[in-house]
């Protein structure tokens, strides 16, 4: 218990750089993982971790899915964003939200081999903590997503998922508002239609789709083997397009899928959710963010990391894709998957 | 030749993400390094390289700097962008020059263990190149840096920096000119002067300084140890300004104090040169940058390379910096740096 608080007390600061305006989380107290026998995320083992803050079933000590606060939290949930200037410089607390989706009470039974019905829970629990999240108008951002694989930076054996919320909009979501928002005032049409309409078309860089999905390596992918996965039709918000258990079946069936393709090839990834902003959020009111659920359009996206890499700085600057994405799809397609 | 010729005719091809706008280095046939028994940038081994573009004596086989096409180029000088579209995609030629400077005929001695005199012509290489290649109305921008250690992706063992001229400006550098803008439009003042202003009132993150440059740790460092150096006095282009051998000299000198400084600490680092776009380039014309030689400063950014890790997501849409600023600044200022 004593370990335990004093990472809870641990330090971090949010730094903004006054050159490209993008947040840095800034630690200034050491913070380490609380001293672990057993996997705290184990069945039995729940006295090591805080208390739940969603369970299924609800109230069953038997559970299925459950959601927790991190146990080496990036953001604190507590008091206000204290934003303030020291000269020219703007810096607030790293406050927020850091949440740990345990997937399954199975230690080794990844997203992708777990029954349909299961996945669908773990997508429903992402629905719920976002929803909830997003109450808070405190967060301008709900960011859900997987490191899977070593090489991904997955810190904990047991299958998880992390959830965040933020005061501020991530660098690279804020970019896609910001295109999106420009294409929808230039063609009165949402960005990602239009892409998922070029791909239907094309049929040179689809993965896999059905009447409801559609999952494809994007014209300009950043690594090998990147794959986008979309509702065919526009939907701003996750959290709110995902609300029956039909749904969340279905995309469970459709992910599990992709993912095993990608399983497949690459050893490890990030799968990353991008949805629509905080439109409760106070700082949103007085932005121009208000249309985004007309002109945005959830998706995941997925990273697969094929190798730990030292990265020449030519490379860090202008993204550099050694797999054309017509050949990844193609390969991707080709992977014969039972699911 | 044979294998230097299939290599120089392999395929490269720049894709803009429709999304985040930045432009993606796509691949689309294997580039591989030509075979070469000795170092191609050693004394003798002339002939595995293509002919110099500059060197140092000039006409004279005992050079002490000399500057090469890139034997595994990224971009490629001949012909047009041929920018086009695709449905909504673009696309273009990686049209561009990639050179490397070879910094010394001796294959053990870095940058900062040369002669000032030496480092000093190495400058003056970078100056006489980047002078060069602005003349080129195709390229908007010329990009100098050093990947130092194999843990920096370092690729050829002997000292070089590389340079390279793009048709697009890269996406750093181009958040940073619109925040200097937009700040200049606000303030009449340039950015960069401010920082260097409240650096040299603060003194807690500031390294080393003289008459004429600073270098500091910067207030959202993106790593540990992360240093820029930059001149005191308004300068919008590194080869404008360093023109002088007096003044090449001097930086060469400063230079080498903080990267000493740096190499006691850190085993690997990039050195990037941020200077003024081209303001010939004929895009640039119809846009709006006009303006930045008054409000942008040139600056070399130093990104230490502490450890191969692999990266949570978390971490790579938001940066995540493990030591404060002002105790890296600290801990650099005390190393005690014989030059």
């Amino acid at each position: 218990m004593a370990a335990k608080n004093a990472v809870r007390g641990s330090g971090m600061e949010l730094r903004k750089d006054p050159i490209t305006q993008s947040w840095v989380i800034q630690e200034y107290e050491q913070v380490s993982w609380p001293d672990l026998g057993a996997c705290p995320l184990c069945p039995g083992q729940e006295a090591l971790c805080p208390p739940n803050v969603y369970e299924y079933p609800y109230g069953n000590p038997n559970w299925q899915v459950r959601v927790i606060p991190h146990l080496r939290p990036i953001y604190r949930i507590e008091g206000n964003a204290e934003r303030r200037g020291q000269g020219l410089y703007d810096k607030m607390r790293a406050l927020g939200a850091h949440e740990v989706v345990v997937e399954h009470p199975d230690h080794s039974l990844s997203l992708s081999q777990q029954s349909d019905e299961h996945a669908a829970q773990v997508l429903r629990a992402y629905v719920s903590r976002i929803s909830d999240l997003k109450k808070d108008r405190r967060f301008r951002y709900v960011t859900v997503f997987r490191n899977q694989g070593a090489l991904a930076g997955q810190d904990l054996e047991h299958p998880h998922s992390q959830i965040t919320a933020t005061p501020f909009i991530p660098r690279r979501v804020g970019y896609e508002l910001r295109s999106a928002q420009r294409y929808f005032e230039l063609k009165d049409r949402c960005l990602f239609c239009d892409i998922v309409q070029q791909e239907m078309n094309q049929k040179v860089r689809t993965v896999e789709w059905d009447d409801l999905f559609l999952a494809f390596c994007p014209f300009a992918s950043r690594v090998p083997y990147e794959t986008w996965l979309l509702p065919l039709d526009h939907h701003g918000a996750f959290e709110e397009h995902l609300v029956s258990w039909d749904q969340q079946l279905r995309l469970a069936r459709f992910l599990k899928s992709v993912l095993r393709r990608l399983e497949s090839i690459a050893p490890a990834y990030h799968l990353v959710l991008h949805t629509c902003p905080n439109l409760n959020a106070k700082f949103e009111k007085a932005g121009n963010w208000q249309t985004v659920s007309e002109d945005y359009h959830w998706h995941f996206e997925i990273l697969p990391v094929v190798a730990a890499t030292s990265k020449s700085y030519s490379l860090k600057e202008v993204y550099y894709n050694s797999l054309l994405p017509e050949v990844a799809a193609e390969e991707l397609r080709s992977v014969a998957v039972a699911v």
